[in-house]
């Protein structure tokens, strides 16, 4: 192909619409886009979700956008890819935003909040309660544009290889942590570190950790975590609900136009929607699988589950010192919770 | 325009889908779709909802779809839609599948289930767990191509003039009701009939009904019932989620191409994602102003949601008996609901 030939072909296509009769949004030019994912695409829930979004993105174009699927690490290490993005070096990626506390410890509450919002009122705040505008404001400062893109359900709250029956037996643990959770985990005690997930398989049999987080059954199972460590507590305190997240380069976002743009858009919203029932029906045949393998599935006592949260608002009040940004999203999030609250109360049967 | 001018279009599109080297589909034909809404769009979270597929559905398609929405009875009487549909004399309604009970009561089970699933356990359900089918099923049988394309937050349980304190005070009661609920309420000495919702406050007014349920607080509010009944009873056990949907007709479904099949299907989707957060968010600032005009909001004593329950346990047992969709609908339902029970209880965090 001639360096001429784009030219030519939108030229081409631009008569053609006007020939046709058709409006010409839909003879745009083609866009690819490189897009690395944060997880294997052979992960249960997450991998899924990845390749749902692509196919999306694709098929609605007609074609008119290909997104390029990578594996994790096969441009860029997965911790590097917010950089990449940034500089445009990578087109997109699709992680999370709690991956990104060490730019701005904000992102880690668009992620997941401990004793936080479930799945229905973090998409409710995200959607109306002005959580999305921290997407815009927080990606924006680094020339990206961030879009909601994936949400899980609840996740587990971590394997041990001893019961905890007390506060006091979290005391000198060490345990592999994700996110503001982490922050929690230190003020009881438990000596904190982020390991990659491929990774804690071995470090839970060599000894090097005693206890580990991750995510939800269906996926902790694949990991096979159940062979070192027996304990699975529940529930989840510290991620009820995830959001995950497309990261676009502004530069590629603005090759796109408006009908691409809102195809990305509605791709991503179909996509939190399928992983929503995705995720919900997988956990409870995953759970029962793991305990005919002999793991002793466990439900917090209410007093470690206190003093959880009580440390938890501690941490709460340190970030709002700490973090003008992390305050007011915070704010944002609190008069949401309260408006939801009686509705909550009132309205949803528990049974 | 000559009668020869669509053909002539189409092979001029072809030929410039050649020359652009663009993908043939993304030229295929224009579609008009003549859709009526079930509920005016000026109806809170439900009108939004229509128009919002409306919006997705156009845009998305770069113009290759052009769906038309008319209001309610602009073209059928929303009662006849169905019909109109499976005729080929409407294109497409957006309803909800409650409504078509009297084709078969299995719809019911598709739109709300009392004492059912919530909205993300539902949703598991018709995505993973086989409920899907069930829309391929019933509305194949009409010619109808049918695709969720909503999904309501809890209603409240109703409207009341005076309070009802025990199971006895609901003997005698003259109420609006919909759906399954009302067979549940007949068995507790209720009087139920089905009135539109644009003339359910005349009827309060007048005393020709003593109470009625129609939807959830946000709604009801736009309604005024609130003038005319000071009881507001919580949780709406009968429609803890209600799912909404689109009726295509089959000849309609079969002039659009794979790509903007695709386009409806993923707007459906696009549609719920919003129509969830948009509802969880408007329900309690509704509250809150329902409850400073006077209205006394309620939480139903437990022995009379055991009565309701109870009933609903008997005319689940009366439906299977009567119906074998019904019943296997309902095995499917009880199915999954069996295997996410331990789920939910363990992951979801109770506040």
């Amino acid at each position: 192909m001639s360096r001429n030939a784009p030219r030519r072909a939108a030229i081409v296509a631009a008569i053609c619409g006007l020939l046709a009769g058709l409006p010409t949004t839909v003879l745009a030019g083609k866009v690819r886009i490189e897009l690395q994912g944060g997880y294997g695409s052979n992960i249960d829930v997450l991998g899924p979700g990845e390749l749902k979004f692509v196919e999306l993105a694709n098929t609605l174009s007609g074609g008119s956008i290909e997104v390029r699927f990578h594996e994790p690490n096969a441009l860029v290490p997965v911790l590097q890819s917010f950089d990449a993005v940034a500089s445009g070096a990578l087109d997109a990626a699709y992680t999370g935003p709690g991956f990104w506390t060490g730019k701005d410890v904000t992102f880690a509450l668009l992620g997941a909040v401990p004793f936080g919002p479930g799945t229905t009122e973090f998409l409710a705040w995200v959607q109306e309660g002005g959580g999305r505008a921290f997407w815009e404001e927080l990606y924006g400062r680094f020339n990206i544009v961030g879009i909601p893109c994936g949400l899980l359900p609840p996740e587990g709250s971590g394997w041990f290889r001893r019961p905890i029956d007390r506060v006091e037996d979290l005391r000198g643990l060490k345990m592999r942590f994700y996110g503001l959770g982490a922050r929690v985990m230190e003020k009881l005690g438990v000596s904190t570190q982020l390991i990659a997930g491929g990774e804690i398989y071995q470090a839970l049999q060599l000894g090097t950790i005693d206890a580990t987080e991750f995510s939800m059954p269906s996926i902790d199972l694949s990991y096979g975590f159940y062979q070192v460590a027996k304990y699975y507590y529940f529930p989840g305190w510290h991620q009820q609900a995830s959001f995950l997240d497309l990261m676009i380069s502004r530069d590629k976002w603005n090759t796109l136009d408006d009908t691409q743009r809102a195809i990305v858009r509605a791709a991503c919203d179909a996509t939190i929607l399928w992983q929503i029932g995705y995720g919900e029906a997988r956990q409870g045949p995953a759970l029962a699988e793991l305990a005919a393998k002999g793991v002793e599935i466990r439900t917090w006592p209410p007093e470690v589950l206190d003093a959880m949260r009580a440390a938890w608002t501690q941490v709460v009040e340190e970030l709002k010192t700490e973090n003008a940004t992390f305050a007011r999203a915070w704010q944002s999030l609190e008069d949401f919770r309260r408006s939801y609250r009686d509705w909550a109360a009132r309205g949803h049967m528990r049974e």
